[in-house]
Order: structure tokens, then C-alpha cells, then sequence
């Protein structure tokens, strides 16, 4: 009976001190990555410490280990959370337009849209992808999933609507389309590209790899 | 008259000193550009320490600033020569073959033999073109100028010819074909793609990049 008190009085108040516990741990987890995600974009990937990343969350670098098991995790949940928010945005986006051209187009500005006052860490993001472990590509790549599945899908439509040939490789057309959409935040970066010309750029870019696909 | 003596003995004297000097001078150019070129395949532009630089060459910190301002200046040295090379392999390669795609293909296949055993190098160049100074950005473009020029080239004479339609954007198609052409470098990095396997992609990619642009 004492033993039943006692798991009753444990179970009724360990809920709420784990709730307690694991919000705290959300928070630090979320102070750490706000500070890295900035760290990251100022400096690129390799320039930015574990030290000045605690240090800018104002928390010792044991806390930041006690999160994430070292640079490459920490840097891999900033990239997740921002690529689920911009899938997001591109997946409505996607689906309206007239025509494939225009609804690739309408989803992929609104990736431009979602990431365009993020351009330094969009940067970092793009060099690090040519200079990883193996492993860390294979988690960017699955993390991009979701939009680079989503750009395959609105082909894989317009073929079969009949707008596009039958026997289009829809993979290869999907990845020229994603890189040239990648590509042009060089512009932004570097030639001060707004959003709209990123976006108008785009659109012509689309339009010139779908023309030789579409259905004559 | 002494005077006279003097300068003809200095000048007599003073060519073959010289020389030796700049015989040295590039010499020792030469081996901290092999020095970096090897460290920064290695490591990447950013984890490449002019100090171990100067290591693997064998010689002081010193000697090497003799020669470069800064590591940025000697990352653009290797780069230039690199690129200097790669395109006078791709620039006879593109003149040779049936059609515009053809020719594209043969001299950025040339191109991709001249690099794919310096893949790691290719990669730090790629990473470090996402996040450098603009100023760093306008001399990589500057370097790889001849070989962009190129491609342009090709396709302008595909217009001519009237291969191609008259009125497609020849800077459009040239940057999408680039983009591809770069971009391959991440499957041979990633997923060990061999020459051939890049070649055959690419030519796929330019197939469909020129499809729309075809004279009907």
C-alpha cells in the first residue's frame, strides 16, 4: 500500500517536473541554435566555434554539448528547422498556377520569399554542402527532401495532365530546375539581385528547360 | 668614365643576377602554390592555416608572405593557374563535334578529366565561391571568364549556324548548361561517380537544356 502512494504521488507529480524539465531543454536547445544560426551566417560554417556559439546564447559550452554532440549535429537541426518552415511555404505555393512553368515558379518563389533576409546563412548552408563527410551530405539531401520531392512531383503532374511529353525524364528536368534555383542566390549575394529578379530570373530559367518537354 | 664603367658593369652583371633571383622567386612560388594547392584539397580554404602551408612547402610563415598577401591571394593563385589549364584543355575540345551539343559536351567532358582526379580541390573552390568577399567573387568569375566565354561561344556559333533559334538568350542557356556542369561535381564527390558516368549525365542535361532551342 505504501508502495502504491508512492507511485501514485510520483506519477501524479513526475508529469509536470518532466514537462518543466523538458521545456527548459527546448529553450536551451532553441537559445543555442538562434545564436548558431547567426554565428553560422556571419561567419560560415568552419569560422564559427562551439565556444562563440555558447557564448552568444550566453550558456557555458558544456550546455551547448549537453544538447548536441558537436558542430555538424548543431549545425544539421538549423538547417532541418529551416528547410521544414520553407517547405512549407513552397508546398502551398506549388500547387496554383496556370500552367507547370507557373506553379514551379510560384513554389520557388516562395522559398526565395521565406529565406531572402537569411541570404548569408542560405550561403553558408551552399558552401558547406560542397565540403562535408559523406554522411552530413546524405542528411542535407534528406532534409531537402521535401521540396526537391515536392519540384519532381509538379513535373511529374504536367506530365500527367498531358501539358508535358509522356517521356520526359522528370528527375533530370526536377534537378536542373532545383540547381538553377540554388544558383541564383549567388546573385543575391554577390550582385545585390532583389527578390523579384531572383524570381523573374526564375521564371525564364523554367521556362527555357521546359520548352524542349512540353507536349507539342 | 668610371661612372660609365660601373653602370656597363652593372648592367652586364646585373641581368643573369636578377635572373638566378627570379628563377628562385618563382620556384619558390611554385612550391608554396603545390603546398597550399594540397592543403586546401585537404582541408578547405578555411581549415587550410597559412602556417601549415608554409609547413608543407618547407619554409617560414615568412617566406610565404614574401610572395602572397594573404591566403586569399594564394587560394586565387592556385585557382587562376588551375582554371588557365582546364581551359585550354576544354577550349580545343569545343570546337570539335557534330552539333552545338556535341561540342558543349566535349569540351566540358575535356574539362572534367583535366579535374577529376583534384576533386577535393574542386569542392574547396565551390565551397569558397558561396562565401567569399565580393570582391574575391568578381576575381573567380574574371578567372573562370575564358571558360564561361566559351560555352557562350559555342552556343552563339549554334545560332549562326542556324542550329539553334535566332532569338534564345545565349547567356541564359550558357549559365543553365554551366550550372549543370558544376553542379555534377557533387555526385562524383558524394556518390563516386566516375568520368564517364559525369559525362554521360552532363550530356543528358545539355540535351535537355538545348531541346527548347532547336530550329524547328
Amino acid at each position: 500500500m505504501s508502495s502504491s502512494v508512492l507511485e501514485s504521488r510520483e506519477s501524479s507529480s513526475s508529469e509536470p517536473r518532466l514537462n518543466r524539465r523538458q521545456a527548459a531543454k527546448v529553450r536551451t536547445r532553441g537559445k543555442v541554435m538562434e545564436a548558431a544560426r547567426g554565428l553560422f551566417a556571419e561567419r560560415g560554417y568552419e569560422a564559427a566555434t562551439i565556444r562563440d556559439i555558447a557564448r552568444g546564447a550566453g550558456m557555458s559550452t558544456g550546455a551547448v554539448f549537453a544538447n548536441f554532440q558537436d558542430k555538424a549535429e548543431l549545425f544539421e537541426a538549423v538547417l532541418a528547422e529551416d528547410i521544414a518552415r520553407i517547405a512549407d511555404a513552397a508546398s502551398g505555393a506549388l500547387t496554383s498556377g496556370r500552367d507547370t512553368a507557373q506553379r514551379l515558379l510560384n513554389g520557388l518563389s516562395a522559398a526565395y520569399h521565406e529565406t531572402y533576409d537569411q541570404l548569408p546563412l542560405v550561403q553558408a548552408i551552399a558552401a558547406r554542402s560542397w565540403f562535408q563527410p559523406a554522411s552530413a551530405e546524405q542528411r542535407t539531401r534528406e532534409a531537402l527532401k521535401p521540396l526537391t520531392d515536392a519540384v519532381e512531383g509538379v513535373i511529374r503532374e504536367g506530365v500527367a495532365s498531358g501539358e508535358l511529353q509522356q517521356d520526359v525524364d522528370v528527375k533530370l528536368l526536377a534537378s536542373l530546375i532545383w540547381e538553377a534555383f540554388v544558383g541564383n542566390y549567388r546573385r543575391a549575394a554577390y550582385d545585390q539581385w532583389s527578390e523579384a529578379q531572383l524570381s523573374e530570373h526564375l521564371g525564364l530559367q523554367i521556362k527555357a528547360i521546359l520548352a524542349g518537354a512540353l507536349a507539342r
